[in-house]
């Protein structure tokens, strides 16, 4: 592997739609193949033994002295449409330049040291982080045919068309005796460090979330000839949801609590009707499960008294709830330690964003590592950040795995 | 022409997409223009002289025994996209069946009747009501160019393709001094009847929009890794907005101020992405001019008061903005001294939806006759008004004329 920054650039190249102005490379693709192709040419370069599971996670294996359980580290290196360079892709190839540190340096892991890129941590599926559930073992057989991209396409259906068997997919599950810790190094994807002006992060757990979506149905009349106190209007009262979305959110004790609507339907949509139908796609996480479904229960009890007032009617539709995870005490201590003994000043954070990680941490051991976001800009082509951050970061997963594996 | 409902029925038969349930018949394509034929004929047949003018409103024309000025009545044949079958074509069928009672109860007018079919008046090339514009003389050359259609497509080229030249617009403008009055049947589009249980309307006002979009912006970050105190949340500000514009509206003094957001627009529109950017477009309508732009002004205030609070980017763009228009009184007395002559309840108000005669308005005396819409539906294939409601609109017509003629 060339220098960070320039595999960083080179992995770049390997894009669906350059002409959108950013990289779009969704799991499963030839594109995604030869991506992957070129991460285990880098892992070989730098003495890892690869191999691909049966849902096409790739791992980098380094040996240890002894044969006792693992030290994972990586992230992946699929994207969502027109992305930035930086999102996965930092914490594969800054494992493997961790790795080479490591050696360059004489270090000979006590552990087993297994450099990963998991398949699908972007949600082509709906679903996201579909490889690193399976090596949970929380991804059955029924789920790939479940689980459909924008083009109708099963995941059941792109695997096999990848080379991969579905029927397959429990073989995939990692024993979580066979691993002492997994630790991943990402950008932040927020602007909390760039905000406290702090060069790195050391995650204390991650937020998971509850999405669901709030359906208000009034009816589609004549914007001008229907008087303000005969309509139903529906974003009338969507919009009232959404103040309230935004208050109890903001209200929840936890400090913690994020709740967004990022996504709304209005229609028919024309200005001249009274909209009918709104939907709102919801979207509430928290590291701490009790605050979290506390805000969901006052966000649903405020939209019910909204429609039950405004004569709409209300649907709430489930769309997913991962659970909360706390980073394992010792992954966190070894992180603080690389920390200190390299004199960076870190910041302990939780993560608001759900990574691999956050699925392997209802089995395993784990911990993040985060650097700025310049802006917070993620999924974008704008995303960046700084070679200076880039390099702390792989020093401190250095170290993180020199003291995990010792 | 065949029975009034066979002829709605009939005419409701020349549709562009039978398959999506409703009418689709826009202005100036052939499946127009064939429907307008078909109406030239039934004019024919009531013993009306017929002739196109030059942007295409067909007129009918029952000579007066004086050259005076003339009684126009009419309404429009073209849809807006999956429509029903009565807004506009009753206005002008039922016209030709008014025509065709007066004639069998031997009436004959001292003033000319001419019944109407105006082009255009659903916004197909985003502004409505282009044929009556072109005979109140406000559509200028120029404008043919700059209004165009959702694919492209301007009102000149429209024009041409169906054998209209665009360069002679002006031949369109009706002189006001020979015209008596205007009076248009057409279909309530609101609940306003329904609700009071009363089977006819005599309009005294007209409401005209003033349209125009809200832009916020504001900055898309990870709806996981924003805490909520550093968004700038686009659409948070918007919901603000738009529950400030209902309660601003409700609160106008004059009673008949309308507000509405028919249309949003929240960008990038992912459920993990914070939207940075949402458009509104919001319509507002009044008879009464003043207390609708005290409510704009009102609604752009607090819309600049939350933006700023939020850190978010505001623009306000023009879309429309038309005039309110009051009823003559002795076209609005005619009306009702014809439902008293026939025995029938009527209720006097005004319209929140704009019409042909709206515009037509400003420069001669105008009225209109509202019969009820079943659950205010319009635009929509769920469009209903029953048998005996039109039946009675026409009857309530033909005296009119009746009155305005002799």
């Amino acid at each position: 592997m060339p220098s960070l920054d320039a595999a960083i650039e080179q992995l770049a190249a390997f894009n669906d739609d350059p002409d959108a102005g950013g990289i779009t490379r969704e799991v499963y693709t030839p594109t995604y193949r030869a991506a992957l192709d070129r991460v285990a040419e880098w892992m070989g370069e730098a003495g890892l033994e690869t191999r691909l599971d049966a849902v096409g996670n790739l791992f980098g294996r380094w040996a240890g002295t002894e044969d006792a359980p693992r030290v994972l580290t990586g992230s992946h290196v699929d994207t969502t449409l027109s992305a930035g360079r930086y999102d996965g892709v930092l914490g594969v190839l800054g494992a493997i330049d961790a790795v080479r540190a490591l050696r360059a340096d004489g270090f000979a892991p006590r552990r087993p040291i297994e450099v990963v890129a998991w398949a699908g941590e972007e949600p082509r599926f709906g679903t996201g982080c579909v490889g690193s559930r399976a090596a949970a073992g929380v991804l059955a057989r029924a789920d790939l045919d479940a689980l459909v991209d924008r083009d109708g396409i099963s995941m059941a259906a792109a695997l096999q068309s990848a080379g991969f068997d579905p029927d397959r997919v429990a073989d995939a599950a990692i024993d979580p005796a066979g691993v002492h810790a997994l630790v991943e190094l990402h950008i932040e994807q927020g602007i909390v460090l760039e905000d406290a002006g702090e060069p790195l992060g050391v995650v204390t757990a991650i937020a998971a979330p509850h999405d669901f979506r709030l359906t208000f149905r009034g009816a589609a009349t004549h914007a001008g000839a229907t008087p303000m106190h005969l309509r139903r209007d529906a974003l009338a009262g969507a919009a009232e949801a959404m103040v309230a979305l935004e208050r109890i959110t903001r209200e929840s004790p936890s400090g913690t609590t994020v709740g967004t609507v990022g996504v709304v339907r209005a229609l028919p949509g024309a200005i001249n009707v009274v909209p009918g139908t709104v939907e709102l796609d919801v979207d509430v996480r928290d590291t701490d499960s009790e605050s979290r479904e506390r805000v969901v229960a006052g966000i649903e009890a405020a939209a019910r008294e909204i429609a039950a007032r405004r004569r709409l009617e209300l649907d709430l539709t489930p769309i997913v709830e991962d659970v909360p995870v706390a980073c394992d005490p010792r992954v966190v201590e070894a992180a603080a330690a690389a920390a200190d003994a390299l004199d960076l000043p870190y910041r302990r954070m939780t993560s608001g964003a759900y990574h691999d990680a956050m699925i392997m941490g209802a089995r395993v051991p784990i911990g993040m590592i985060f650097v700025p976001s310049r802006g917070g800009v993620s999924h974008h082509p704008d995303e960046y950040t700084a070679p200076g951050d880039l390099a702390r970061g792989v020093q401190v997963l250095a170290g993180t795995l020199e003291r995990l594996a010792a």
